[in-house]
C-alpha cells in the first residue's frame, strides 16, 4: 500500500515516484478534490473517492483492500506526513494489530513524500522560511485549543517564523484572529504576513500584508498563512527572512 | 534565474518542474555534491560547481551571469527555501539594489520547490510530523547560539515534534548533546528519536532510538534528527505521532 503525496496540485510539482506509485496501484483512494487533480493518471483504476471529513472511512476501506491483496494508493495533497493521512494509516494499523513490515504476513506500507504546502507557498512568496520555523494547524477538531494556544505562544516567544495550516473554515472562524492577537504580544505590528491559497492550482492566489493589517475574513480553508519573525522583510514584493549572511559576509557584487 | 530544489537526492523524487528548469538553463551553479546528483541532466551546460562554505561566492557568480542575460539555475538539495540558497539570493539582491520582478530591467527570479529533507526523512521513518512541529538548525555559524537555545526551549515547552537540521559537524560537535539535555528537561527519556542520513541516496541510513539513548557521536552533517513529542510512539519499527483520531473516532476495521 502506497501513501502518496501528490504535492501542491499541479502535475509539474508531483514527483516521478508519486506518479509511479499511482501507475502501479490497482485501486486509488482519496478525497474527491485530490483525485480530480490526478484524474488523467488514474482513469483506468478502481477509484474510491469520498468527501471531506470521511478520512477514517477512506483509510479503513484502503486498508481492507490492501489486506485482501490489492495494490492500493491513498492519495494525499502536499506531503502525506504533514497533516495528511499517513499518521491515520499507522494509527489504525496499531489499533487493529495489523502487522506492518516486509515479511510475508505483514502489510507493506510505503510513504511517498511530496512537496508540502509550506514549501510550495514559501517558493511563491520568496524565502520566508530561511531560518527556524514552526508549523501549526489551527484546526481544533482533533487537538484541544489549549494545546494549540500554548504552541502559538511558544513559537511567538521563540521568534520562529510561523506557518499556519487549516487557518479558518466556515465553522472555525475565530482561531486565526485569536492567534494573531497572541502573536502581537511578542512581535511588531509591521511584521510581514504572506497568504498563499491553492498554490500551483488554477485558483492560486498570493498576497502580502502585515500582522496589524491581516484581515482574517479573507482567509479560507485552502490558505496557508506565513507569519514572519522579527527580521523578516519585504523586497520587490517578496517576503524574505534573512539567514544571517549579511552579518558575516560582504554581499557586494564585486569580489569581496 | 531559477533557484531549483532537486529534492533529497534520488531523481525519482525530483519534480518535473525542477527537471524542466535545469533543461532550460544555460548555466548551472551549485555545490559539487548536488551537481553530481543531477549530472546526467546538465552535462551539456556550463557548470560552475564549488565546494562547501563557498555559497556567497556561488550565488554572486550566478547573479552576475543572470544579470548579463544568461538563463541560470542555482541547484539546492531539498527545498531551496529551507536552510538552502533562496534567502541568500534575495538578501544579495537587496544589498546590491538589484530590482527583482517581471519588468524589463528587473531580474526574474523563480523558486522551484522541492521535497525537503524533513519530508523525505519523515516518509522513511513513518509519520513523525503528523502534528505541529518546529524545524531548527543547530548550526551557529550564522545564528547566535543564544537564539538557537531559546528556540529549543520554546519548542520543547510547546510539545512540538522537533526536526534538527545541521545537527553536528566535525567542528560543531557539542550543540546536539546540549539540545538533547535541554529537551530532556521537558520530555520523557523514552521519547522516540529518528535519525535519517542521506535519504534516497546510495548511502541512506535510517535508525531509531530514544532521547535517553541518543548517541550524538553517530550523527553527522547529512543527518536529519526527529525528536518525538509527548505522544509519539513506535509501532512495527515506524515512528508515529498520532494526530488525535483515536480520541474522536472508532478506528476498528469493521464499519463503525
Amino acid at each position: 500500500m502506497y501513501i502518496v503525496g501528490i504535492g501542491p496540485g499541479h502535475v509539474s510539482h508531483m514527483t516521478p515516484a508519486a506518479q509511479q506509485a499511482l501507475q502501479e496501484a490497482q485501486a486509488v483512494f482519496g478525497y474527491t478534490t485530490y483525485i480530480d487533480l490526478v484524474r488523467p493518471l488514474v482513469e483506468d483504476k478502481k477509484i474510491v473517492s469520498t468527501g471531506m471529513r470521511q478520512e477514517v472511512d477512506r483509510v479503513r476501506r484502503a486498508l481492507q483492500a490492501a489486506r485482501q491483496g490489492s495494490v492500493c494508493a491513498l492519495v494525499c495533497s502536499g506531503d502525506p506526513g504533514i497533516y495528511a493521512l499517513a499518521g491515520l494509516v499507522f494509527e489504525m494499523c496499531r489499533e487493529n494489530s495489523i502487522p506492518i513490515g516486509d515479511s510475508k504476513d505483514s502489510l507493506k506500507l510505503e510513504v511517498i513524500p511530496g512537496v508540502p504546502a509550506l514549501g510550495a507557498g514559501s517558493a511563491l512568496l520568496g524565502s520566508p522560511l530561511m531560518t527556524d520555523f514552526a508549523c501549526i494547524s489551527l484546526s481544533d477538531l482533533l487537538t484541544p485549543w489549549e494545546a494549540i494556544e500554548k504552541r502559538i505562544q511558544a513559537a511567538a516567544w521563540g521568534d520562529f517564523v510561523i506557518v499556519f495550516y487549516n487557518p479558518r473554515s466556515k465553522k472555525r472562524n475565530w482561531q486565526l484572529e485569536t492567534a494573531r492577537k497572541l502573536i502581537l504580544e511578542h512581535r511588531s505590528p509591521g511584521t510581514p504576513v504572506g497568504l498563499v491559497t491553492s498554490a500551483t492550482r488554477q485558483e492560486e492566489s498570493v498576497s502580502l500584508c502585515t500582522l496589524d493589517s491581516l484581515d482574517c475574513n479573507h482567509v479560507g480553508m485552502q490558505t496557508t498563512v506565513f507569519i514572519g519573525n522579527s527580521r523578516t522583510f519585504i523586497y520587490g514584493s517578496r517576503m524574505i527572512t534573512p539567514r544571517g549572511y549579511h552579518e558575516k559576509y560582504q554581499l557586494e557584487m564585486r569580489e569581496a
